[in-house]
């Protein structure tokens, strides 16, 4: 269905009033950029307990996923198709009054664009898993699933500007839907990734570079330690997550200078 | 509607059968990467013609237009909802036998996407204009549309690894589509940002940082020579339509390590 | 006082038990990295009740304060005399059973080698404030209180690689110590080189570049919107303390392939 | 013999009357650098045709060689020798009214010489092969034929800022002139060292680092195709006179302000 | 012992009279910046009469060595607590009139701090050797003691901008304190790491990362011209003096604007 | 007159035989890169008193001068003719003796192709100059004759990967052959740009981008601490002459993976 938007509004309104601040909870938003498959049940509220789980007592979780799209992104033309539909997902997330949003794939797809569209903080898994490794080492290597992803993270280092904490990009060569087929492989082939990036790359830290390893971080550094290795692995929900609710609690917004609300014209979807 | 593509071939196929290579003509698609506005008359003829004019004799030149997206690509949105219907337009361009495509926005929006999807080269107007400036000068400046686009242009840069050959990026603050309200005006702003970019940024070329710019580059570059500065001003399009020619000519192809094929999954448009 | 230390531990110790994590609260220790004035009133308290004001419910906040050093710190020599006085306080946050720390001074004085000491995570108020700002911009400029800042900022720059983020670092040639003598002159003086930074050095956000100008960034922010520009201004004492509490709350350790364990041997104090 | 050149003129002088424009063909010429060895025929006529065999049809190919230098071009000794009379043959080619040239060998020597001494462009084998590339993979390496020739190519990239562009450069270790005496060893080393580019050096693409491999870019990509590798290989001369076709097409000609004319002054040669 | 430093001298005085710089030796202090071991002899006046030998017939040479800190430097940490004690021998330089210091630890502990707090130049060892290599060789490997040092030389490559000319860092696993234990094993250990470093990561020069390495440099070059390898190898220390005695003969002084004089304020040591 | 060379000897011999290194003096060559022009007296022997007066008592001084190429060195097109009578005198250098050398125009013609040439040490007056100000500021402007030769120190700065160290260059324009026409005129308009490079680009240090500036530093440097600016300022040839007396010192020799010796080949001149 084609339709005509004309008026996104460019006044920059306050998005919380300062009185009821401390009266209320902080809320995000996770949103799931990978459409749901058509053989998989819905995993919306199992998925939103999850993170409720893992954030702070003051934060309230919501969860939104993409309706069209890819049902994973491994590559630009995955990305390319889902934006436009994380897009809206962030913009209704603004509208329904929520505080920040975080996006869970860990190509930052869209990012830079939700950013014009909307004024509450938006958080890429990637961006946030990056920072957050910085604290406690200087070089880190990603460990993807695909080869396919490797250039698509690629253009993200330099879109970030993140070469010179770059050891390297690995990857275990396992499709992310067939990454739970078989967990204990997955974990085998993660650790033999990891420690050829630290012996042979001089990586001092391990970032999942996909949202499919979701809970594997902790056994992996353990895996590491077992082996001498102090080595920090980020989990890269969690991660994204605690971002997130430091964004939203210190009422970060974006700059216009370097994400400028989009202008009223026509457009059709 | 929604519908399930399940079977992008991966399957590399020759595109020109060397034995006819010979007999007949190169044929090139321009892909224009704006719908048409509401109240514009149809101009695929007519910019078809002004590139078949532009074209070596062996050339044979189609275009096509998004039916969707903006009517003007100024910041990451744009380009964001522009991308999937660009590639839907590249597709079928190698679909229809054409030999090489390239996109006319200056923001070279979806190449990597584009280049994942086909076998023939995909060109971005800003790339292909980035390389030849680079022949006749080691440092350019962009003079652009309007302040809303340099931080996207900035990304393109650091996409491309360009930081090294780039003096400035200044603009005329003018949307694109007020340029032929009043060409006169347009012309002079980019006269003064030019003279600027060469003066205070030490650029020793220019570039228009917009499809919009097409047919000013010659009468901009006479003017800076009638003021004593001999510095080379590229026109987008024709730039862009001499790189593709020269590609199509080489019969390059995208490079699967750089630009992977999608795989097959349930997708949603 | 000299005496020999021979025998950091290099075990690696879990510092949080698992089984209580979710019974007791986060503690973060904050250092000040400046010595106390011999003029001033002891304000160790003051601030743990500012920085417990600012904290999230389920943190504890500790304060420590380094008993030598400088009373400010703007240059390299005031940080290096500081440096060996913030280790100590570093480490008996870490005997104390603290789960963070994060140090006061935009200058990240000694967080290599504090990292190197501990194994829990040790945040640079300038890192901290630089990665969140990444969130919300793409370039920030930082406005510190002297010109004799810049060149220890520009060292901190190169060595967290940020040189692709910054737009520029001004300064309003204030001692620190004299900011609070007329604040809403310094206030003027930021609002004056914050717009010149935006303007001139195409900043997209600001990071006061001292923490004496903590409690300063709203009202600026404020006034820079008033402008028409909404350009983000973090507080640095502020980000440091989200930062810190995501870190803590992430159980971060510091990688010891980047930040080796001091060996056993004679050292002097 | 020494004499005195007194009189470079610096009046910029437009090449090419546009009244003629559409009735005369484009004419390129290709400029030898390496000598001719006192043992091999002449090759000119030779070449000229090979030349004008991969040509558009409306281009018109005229050769010219260095009567002196080296016979070939291995290090930047032999560069240096070479550039001189490089020089002197692009100068002539201006003077006979050519459009265009470009500079056979891949160490582009004295480009940037040959661009402040005449108004035309002057393109440099690597300069086109690293650019067009770049349309179809990120990253490329060089294959070379000898471990000397790698600094001079270093050189090369740091002057033309491609450090972002380059996977890694490798050499076959078999001198120019002997290529010819065992091609297929020397095709099947260029394949080895090609393989080990891409499965150890992340190439996606591999330039042919030598004029002397003319002919053999096909062979090695069908070689590289047959073993799953969708790999962009470039011919260097072909790909040289297709990105010089298309600046002359453009008409583009040398900035003044990176190439300044040489001044009037005393010199002997 | 606690004190107040209340009056450092912010005017700049010219250190050597003109009139005198005939008649007068060239003074130059090294300070080591280590500690003696408790059960190590003196041994000051031997390196005294090293250096004293290898300097030029007008040069006189002081030694002065930190009486804290660590009995060696192998990470951030030790550099740290080693700093104030070295900053204090180079103030004493100064003030006893020699006309440069270098500092003997190859990680450059305390160079811009130095440098505020003294007009004299003030050379550190890494970085004079860095300077020098780079007149024979376009890219140094550093072999250095452990791999606990490599982070740190990781820091001083980036705060240094020398990140274009290194090409790996390598160390023989040996503490600095153990490396004169068994001599032999430590050259056998240098000369493997040294023809890694040429063969696997395309070093053209070997620096010695550790003042231990002083005295091995002429025997390890000779080993790898044995092995047909002329790749340059420097005396850490010998070189250090040569820089500095260039630097001494040139009068060179500090920038201000890169090292400002620490400003009068209450300190304590 | 055209002959052939066939006998470039790669076997590497060591310069100095050990046994006389300490009976007899060091001996440094300086090569005049520019011819004399037909109406200048000739001024080798001036020229090596000057030097003489400026060397170590140690060192004995050589002059040569190129017979052919340009009487100033402006461009790039005047450096590639220089470089072959340049590598000849280098030659001659190395044959006759001499421990080192070094070269007189800022623009380091030839030097790469040098130390292919020759083992003894091959110096650059503008990398001699860079380094030795690295040890006093962290950023350096160079103030040159001509806006022309700007391009080409742009050059050089990326050939050194000196990017990082770079404020600006800006230039007093002036043709080099006019500098001392007026040389009060000529001072004045380098007191003007060197205090522009300080205030308006961050420099904190100055180089005399030519070697018509030789004795102009010390009168430069007092001018600008007159107006307040602790501002190191160098002298080209006196600061080329130590760092090559230092490099002959410590009997460098050029690596040869860096700088290859030509091979045996048919060459003529």
């Amino acid at each position: 269905m084609a339709y005509y938007l004309l008026c996104i509004k460019k006044i920059f309104i306050r998005r919380r009033s300062s009185s009821s601040d401390s009266e209320r909870k902080m809320r995000i938003k996770v949103i799931m950029s990978t459409m749901a498959s058509s053989e998989s049940p819905d995993i919306l509220e199992e998925r939103r307990k999850a993170y409720q789980a893992m954030a702070r007592p003051d934060t309230e979780i919501g969860v939104a996923r993409v309706e069209k799209g890819s049902v994973s992104i491994e590559n630009e033309y995955d990305r390319a198709i889902a934006v436009p539909h994380i897009l809206q997902k962030v913009k209704e997330a603004e509208d329904e009054g929520y505080d920040a949003v975080f996006i869970t794939c860990f190509g930052d797809p869209g990012i830079a664009a939700a950013r014009e569209l909307v004024n509450i903080p938006v958080i890429g898994t990637f961006q946030a898993n990056a920072m957050m490794v910085s604290l406690v080492s200087e070089k880190f290597s990603i460990v993807t699933v695909l080869d396919d992803v490797i250039p698509a993270l690629d253009n993200l280092i330099r879109i970030q500007s993140l070469k010179g904490r770059l050891a390297s990009i690995r990857s275990v060569n396992i499709p992310v839907l067939e990454l739970h087929e078989d967990p204990e492989d997955a974990l085998n082939k993660l650790t033999d990734e990891s420690i050829k990036a630290v012996k042979e790359d001089v990586a001092q830290s391990i970032l999942l570079g996909c949202g499919g390893f979701t809970g594997m971080a902790e056994e992996l550094q353990n895996r590491l330690k077992a082996k001498g290795l102090i080595i920090p692995v980020l989990d890269p929900g969690k991660t994204a997550l605690k971002v997130t609710e430091a964004a939203a609690d210190l009422k970060l917004y974006n700059s216009k200078s370097a994400y400028p609300s989009p202008r009223d014209k026509e457009r059709r979807f």
